[in-house]
């Protein structure tokens, strides 16, 4: 792994700029392709860049990978932040924009870090541990809400928030993963709906 | 796609049994190392079988891999249907099996149709369109113990059997998921554990 791809603060603004697009621009293919089917050069085209450039950034594919898996997850957690995940309409509203956002994309893709993870599981011990590590960051900022949720008496005491987390979590990728391959956003309702179900049977109220 | 590999009916019995055991090695090899990495001449060699042996039944590795993901649901259905899904004594029978099942694996695989569907749903339309009729079947054998339990009064009479059904079959995919990223089973035991709560709480008995 390059100093460069571990330690991108040592870079100059343009160059910080420079490795974001190489960065963004990988994310989207395998995003859109898979990880298998996206090559280095694919990714430079995409990003527009030269072939020197890339590996200034990147020693190689599984370093770009290790780049996109971080990315990725600091998406998704930030986008997960803009949400009040401590009140059932709260829920309700990240719900209603998993949904639509999946309806964007015609269902396609999956979950970013998710099916990336699916991908490179076996293959890849030190990528997977890192998605893993995003997992849990996610995982966290739903923790957040529900064990405030808990606090405030707005789910009953023998409630365990930290097991439901992980659950909601769970459900949201299975519901992603079976929205991806069925094309249609019913599994994803379905895993949510139940969930939020849940949460209110729990004595979250609205 | 080859009228062999479609029609596997009009084998003699020898033939059927080197199909099925190309198709075996190549379900194991994908479910170790992914679709990517398996190519044919890896299942070549695991099957013990010649090339002309292999073209004889799959035109191509999409042929074949269309096999396994039809070879995979069969297996998938066949075990569901050992369990007896219509109490909350057999689904928790079930979720046993399920936990031990990815502890004997030390967490790695993720589902065998659920981490394909992932790899190939963006850029093998057919394959993945077999896949989400394998998720249909697995689905049913899950409704049609959710709709006995509903038919039988275990389930008050406003829940729907069929959202609950296909939440839990997310539930299992995400905890999967997480379990074969996270190489813990703590993410599957969430997500089973809150669904089997949730149909306990809708009225299920024990």
């Amino acid at each position: 792994m390059s100093t460069a791809s571990s330690s991108p603060r040592r870079l100059t603004r343009k160059g910080q700029d420079t490795r974001q697009r190489i960065v963004s621009a990988a994310a989207d293919l395998i995003f859109e392709q898979g990880l298998a089917h996206t090559t280095i050069e694919d990714v430079r085209a995409a990003a527009d860049v030269s072939s020197s450039q890339l590996y200034h950034y990147f020693d190689d594919k599984p370093a770009l990978v290790r780049a996109v898996v971080d990315h990725q997850a600091d998406t998704i957690v930030a986008g997960q932040e803009t949400f009040d995940l401590s009140s059932l309409d709260g829920l309700r509203a990240w719900r209603d924009w998993v949904i639509e956002h999946q309806r964007e994309l015609n269902c396609s893709g999956g979950c970013p870090i998710g099916s990336l993870g699916s991908e490179l599981a076996e293959t890849d011990p030190e990528a997977r541990a890192q998605v893993a590590e995003g997992f849990k960051r996610w995982e966290a900022t739903i923790q957040t809400g529900l064990r405030s949720m808990h606090a405030r008496g707005r789910l009953t005491p023998d409630t365990d928030p930290d097991t439901l987390a992980l659950a909601l979590l769970a459900a949201l990728q299975g519901g992603l993963l079976l929205t991806q391959i069925e094309r249609d956003t019913k599994p994803l309702e379905a895993a949510l709906d139940t969930m939020l179900d849940l949460v209110a049977r729990l004595g979250g109220g609205s």
